[in-house]
């Protein structure tokens, strides 16, 4: 199975592919889709939906993880956040994906048994599990990565049971 | 010129476009695309996405206006509106139309010459400027007709100075 994990953001969004056989995850891509900071909104997203539209098409997941938003205090962050979930969503629907959505808590939980953990925590665990490239080891690309792991053990465990 | 006007929103999105040819407008087209609300956001936002797409297909807008969001005090509500612009803006640039966003006092402003104008007061406007008939009236049909008249207004207005 192959499962794409999403950091989405208007600045950077994180994405993260890992194959799922029996027990093993393998590392297969991962990497940022950066936007101009000066790009009008509605130009950032087209530029983070066909990036990520890209990616799906080459893998061809059959279940897409979103980082599920975290309430900035800043409201404006937040409804711009939106936008950027948005359209990641609407391209995981374009290839017929399940989506899956994990809080920041379940997802540290899941990758180091600690909610809290760290980022770097985070990352040394990804490193550990799935070894990426070093070219692919933006820190949202980390963070991609663990969403996956992160949905890899939840679906797993489940159909175990 | 084309303008397709857009009031966002995941349970129903109001689209409006209107045709203008020197100081006159005319309407072309209106209606609402409504969501399950049962439905997984996802397929919510997919909805929308590709019903404004299609409309948009149809009529070739050279300009997309949006109504700018507001801030909900629930901060849940912001995000999820955030998500149904998202996909708005990106089928806006996916016809390369110029993309305009309009406060809703900018655009009560326009339309009735108040900006604290009451809702009712923008549909009677909005009927006697456009005659839209009966069966494409929904109020955010209305709303997103609204958008695209004050669009035209302000690059009307601009393009005479």
């Amino acid at each position: 199975m192959i499962i794409f994990g999403i950091d989405p953001g208007t600045a950077v969004t994180g994405y993260g592919v890992i194959k799922t056989r029996n027990n093993s995850i393998t590392w297969l891509d991962s990497g940022i889709i950066a936007t101009n900071a000066t790009g009008a909104l509605a130009e950032r997203l087209e530029i983070i939906y066909n990036g990520l539209l890209e990616k799906m098409r080459i893998h061809a997941p059959d279940r897409v993880c979103i980082e599920e938003a975290f309430y900035s205090r800043n409201v404006h962050t937040t409804l711009v956040l939106g936008h950027a979930r948005g359209v990641a969503m609407l391209a995981a629907r374009q290839v017929k994906a399940v989506i899956t959505e994990y809080t920041p808590r379940e997802i540290k939980k899941a990758v180091t048994g600690n909610g809290n953990a760290a980022k770097e925590q985070v990352e040394y665990m990804i490193k550990v599990l799935l070894s990426p490239p070093e070219a692919h080891t933006r820190s949202d690309a980390y963070d991609a990565l663990a969403i996956a792991v992160c949905d890899f053990y939840n679906t797993g465990l489940t159909s175990l049971r």
